[in-house]
């Protein structure tokens, strides 16, 4: 019987207990941008290293300026096999606006970005539970603040990095390719957060009395957000595309991993198109940076016509970057972007939230080798490669810390609207996961 | 002893049972643009028609398409004799955001903007009381909706014009000088409302599956709202100052009310200007019209960051407008404006929430003079004339329906921070609108 049966078979004859711990896992609401979920966030460490624990791991969670990092290790190959440090993450993100989800959240309906790490934490406790042993060694992180651009860990790693020492790093936590065969994600852009708020009055004022008169706070907002991007998406704030550099055309042939306008209107049912005029969406996702408004609001929000002149207007902004930027950099830029375009008198309090800058890893990693031929017996496809619009905020730093190259994985769908209402995971990919870790651990 | 004396001495007489009355009618919240407070709408309007029944008028609540019209009367002086028509609301607008109330609103500590219509049906009671008969005819039409549009009562008057016939239209519902003296108001601005809604996508997306792809509503809005204004202040919709006049050197003389930058600055501690380059503040907030964002919200507001696309944004819009505006031709050529520039794909929400216009009245009006006499009699200061930045929004519709010269008065202070948290209106000011009204019935 080959390996992928065996483990498989295992999956099957343990699938109850499985479906329970994870079920129990997904179901704490662990979102680490919400202060009022701090205790969940704990919980979900606790319970993790309890998992891993019960599984024959040696774990912990190690203690940050932020929430705990879940560590866990299975060295017994010795050093003269490779180590592998599997990285993943236990937050979520904010499941607000909670009216749009169609069942309530965290009620662990299969569903939940959290299942990635938890299939890779399964595959390494069946290989103990199967042959009690591995051929490689293993060790975990798994941070709590990924959703919420990873402060604790980042602040942590440098006096980690002996603990964390490996030969590669696995980023479990990336989409496979729509038909299920996997994409090998070779890096990912960074992110940076900011809020920014206009104040023009103590007090909302009369839109008669003062109409006219007060500059209205959500007036100064949209025109200064309005200036940060032109008609033809390119931001236009001076060195914001300092550093970012043309993607060649040897990279266009590797990342084979396809997005077109047609498929991104069918899968996310949107019509409206934002990217830079001369780039497509593939080079707009990948290799650009972005400026976003995540979130505006100033003012009456409530039913029916209010006649306010607002006395504040905030702004939250995030921009994916690129290779070449420099997260506080473009903070700053942005910054005096903002303080020089808002009209005077005007109040501004801008608040760099943090972030990570992008990463890009080589195509010739070992583990690159053992992570394709693993997929390829296990969903029958040839893998292809990807790079992520998305952001792993730790990325980064595990290669300059680590001094080791970073690979990625995962078996979620774009389709899943990650960070959305209804997020959902189904046990099929769930298990695919599974499998893939389990294999590649003897590729390797 | 004088009309003022006696109605001075009733009054503090009465002070008790007054204020009861007062704080009952205040702690009602009659939010009429919140369909959660509709029961209390109506309670307010039940009140105030058992109050004036109880003093000696007829007074009946008139069904409406929206709230009831309270219609009280007073008709024993015969028809020799004139008849006023005294217009006021009994609704406020909506108290959010309550977190900067620093008191809870509608404890009734002798706070609000509905206090005016208050004294001047306390002084039609007190007239009754004294005398048992007016020398003039009185009607009353307080009406439920003027925080919310007025559409109830713009929909009825014109098959009220028999009951409402008056031979002048007093409204009770402005703002006194800063030193006390009377403001006679002449004219007010129309108001008109209107909500949009940009649509991107079903569901929020990922801000970094979709970064740089899809166009962010956020963006989409900030854009089409900033072009609304151009850097000037002007409104850069074509057609929006059609009729528009200029206001000529005889108007400037005659309206001295104070508005100054400095008045402005201090009065409501506001640092950034936002009036049409080359007009004065006075010309802005009487003679210009204004476009004015009074809520805007799209995607998380929470704490922390969430990197989303919204799916949606929205932005409350009001214009105030002057005469020569007609509401719906600048509604229509507003949703043209935002509808043109939307970007392709874009889904639009657009709702012309209703308005009104603005009206003026004339100088020569009799009741001009009789108010201005008992204002300085009981102020002991001369009244200047006034137009409101403000709306009224029934202003218009009175002079059109019953074809009569609509005059306003009141004893607010603009830094009463009408329509913002804690609003308040002295028992001090309430007297003196008391005594004003007892004395104009007289000098009329």
């Amino acid at each position: 019987m080959d390996l992928i049966q065996r483990f498989s078979e295992w999956f099957e004859e343990n699938l109850p207990q499985i479906k329970e711990s994870y079920i129990q896992f997904l179901k704490i609401p662990s979102i680490s941008a919400d202060p009022a979920r701090s205790l969940d966030v704990l919980a979900c460490s606790d319970f993790l290293v309890s998992f891993l624990s019960k599984g024959g791991l040696k774990a912990e969670a190690i203690p940050t300026d932020g929430f705990p990092i879940v560590y866990a290790e299975e060295m017994q190959a010795g050093p003269n096999f490779p180590t592998i440090l599997i990285y993943g993450h236990y937050d979520v993100q904010p499941v607000d606006p909670l009216e749009l989800w169609i069942s309530p959240p965290f009620e662990g309906t299969e569903s939940d970005d959290k299942g990635q790490i938890f299939y890779a934490c399964l595959s390494v406790i069946a290989w103990k539970a199967i042959f009690g042993a591995l051929p490689v060694n293993i060790k975990f992180c798994i941070e709590g603040e990924e959703e919420s651009s990873s402060i604790g860990l980042s602040r942590a790693l440098p006096s980690l990095k002996q603990k964390f020492a490996a030969d590669v790093v696995l980023i479990v936590d990336f989409d496979s390719m729509p038909d299920g065969a996997l994409a090998v994600t070779l890096g990912a852009r960074g992110c940076m957060g900011m809020e920014v708020t206009l104040t023009g009055s103590l007090q909302d004022l009369h839109s008669g009395h003062l109409g006219g008169i007060a500059y209205n706070p959500n007036r100064a907002l949209v025109e200064i957000l309005a200036k940060l991007v032109d008609s033809s998406g390119k931001v236009t704030v001076p060195g914001f595309y300092e550093g970012v550099q043309k993607p060649t055309q040897e990279e266009f042939d590797l990342f084979t991993f396809p997005m077109t306008e047609e498929s991104v209107r069918v899968d996310f049912e949107i019509e409206a198109l934002g990217n830079e005029k001369g780039c497509s969406l593939k080079e707009a996702n990948w290799f650009r940076p972005t400026m976003e408004i995540n979130g505006i609001f100033g003012g009456y929000a409530g039913p029916g016509m209010k006649t306010v002149i607002p006395s504040k207007a905030t702004a939250k902004l995030t921009c994916r970057l690129v290779p070449g930027q420099n997260c506080e950099t473009i903070a700053e830029a942005i910054e005096y972007f903002i303080r020089k375009n808002v009209p005077q008198g005007m109040k501004v309090d801008f608040t760099y939230q943090g972030g990570l800058g992008a990463y890009r890893s080589s195509i010739t990693t070992p583990l690159v080798r053992a992570l394709k031929q693993a997929a390829q017996e296990v969903t029958g496809k040839p893998s292809v490669y990807a790079l992520a619009g998305g952001s792993i905020p730790v990325g980064l730093l595990f290669r300059d810390v680590l001094g080791v190259e970073v690979i990625g994985m995962g078996y979620g769908l774009s389709t899943d609207a990650i960070h959305s209402p209804n997020e959902h995971f189904d046990m099929q990919r769930f298990k695919c996961g599974f499998l893939t870790v389990a294999k590649m651990i003897e590729a390797l």
